[in-house]
């Protein structure tokens, strides 16, 4: 039995998809949490000295997707075969890119600026990337609620993550998307994940 | 037998990381390359309206590390287990923050602007991203030239095509990084390898 340990700092943020994994798969690890003031005498131990990092059996990894896609293929969660793991990688993918034009937006400080970057946002980023999961969940969803394969990937559980997070920006943004919708309300169902939910540290981000 | 075919511009950009894989494994495959005149006739038949897609029987695939990984696996370049293929990724993931710190210097119109961008990146961004990535080949590499577990990978063929780019950008990037400059020639030795250069499509990017 390997054990795992997932270094990250006290919030959701990169770190969340890998805890979901977790859960959903019932497997215990150690949640090491690093507040920002007892970081910078870790950060060294990091072999990219950045978070999040996972050990295995004492090797450490970077890569919050590298570390979410190991745990996923552990734990039977990643696809079944090399097809469905592809399907998935390309919903986590296309997750990642709405993420990636977010980014800049939730570190922008100028208020004046955040609130232009936000309008541009919601506009011209949002609804493009959400019509694009919408489409991805459609075409490989074989008519059932999850994203592959009508059965539970870490697909689901990455968007579940980063969706709550566009909600928290626009909350009407899944309004007209009833698939994405419908998929979200799946995961949450699901007893381990709900349990999770319930009991995991409240964080903003 | 599966059949494959690539959908992509007529570049190198996002769709030859995929080109390299197959040939490193010497597959057969075709390679549909659209000149830019040609493309909006032709976006409606791609999942996400964007390229590149492989084609697998019958099925579309979008997002190209998602394509590169699954070919990758079909040939047995994405490393031999779990742990393997999870430091695979994490290299090409951190090739990927490499490469997504240079796009919107690559694309850039306004010329005075993109000198500064240019300034910024070859200071701020680029030598330290290739000094994790030199990290990650002395941590995973074995000893060997290899970036993961001491045999060619597609995290070798992927960096060994963004680091072309980045050579491109600044010709003497990897002066000090002694792992990496041999990584690469260690690539382009491959006999097969060796034989798709020689004759592949040039291209400006």
């Amino acid at each position: 039995m390997s054990t795992y340990k997932l270094y990250y700092f006290s919030g959701r943020g990169r770190a969340e998809v890998s805890r979901l994994i977790f859960a959903a798969a019932g497997q215990k690890y150690e949640d090491i949490r690093y507040e920002r003031d007892q970081w910078p005498s870790h950060k060294s131990e990091m072999p990219l000295g950045q978070m999040p990092v996972l050990e295995v059996d004492g090797t450490k990894l970077p890569q919050s997707l590298s570390i979410a896609r190991f745990l996923a293929k552990q734990f039977q969660l990643a696809g079944k075969d090399n097809l469905e793991q592809a399907k998935v990688d390309a919903v986590v993918d296309t997750t990642s890119d709405l993420v990636s034009k977010y980014m800049p937006v939730h570190f922008e400080q100028d208020p004046k600026k955040k609130e232009e970057l936000i309008l541009k946002f919601l506009t011209e980023e949002l609804p493009k990337h959400l019509q694009n999961l919408e489409t991805l969940g459609k075409l490989y969803g074989n008519g059932g609620p999850f994203f592959v394969g009508n059965h539970l990937t870490w697909a689901d559980l990455f968007f579940y993550e980063m969706g709550g997070n566009m909600l928290q920006v626009d909350a009407n943004c899944l309004d007209n998307l009833p698939w994405l919708k419908k998929n979200r309300t799946e995961v949450e169902k699901q007893p381990k994940i709900a349990e999770y939910l319930k009991n995991r540290p409240q964080t903003q981000f």
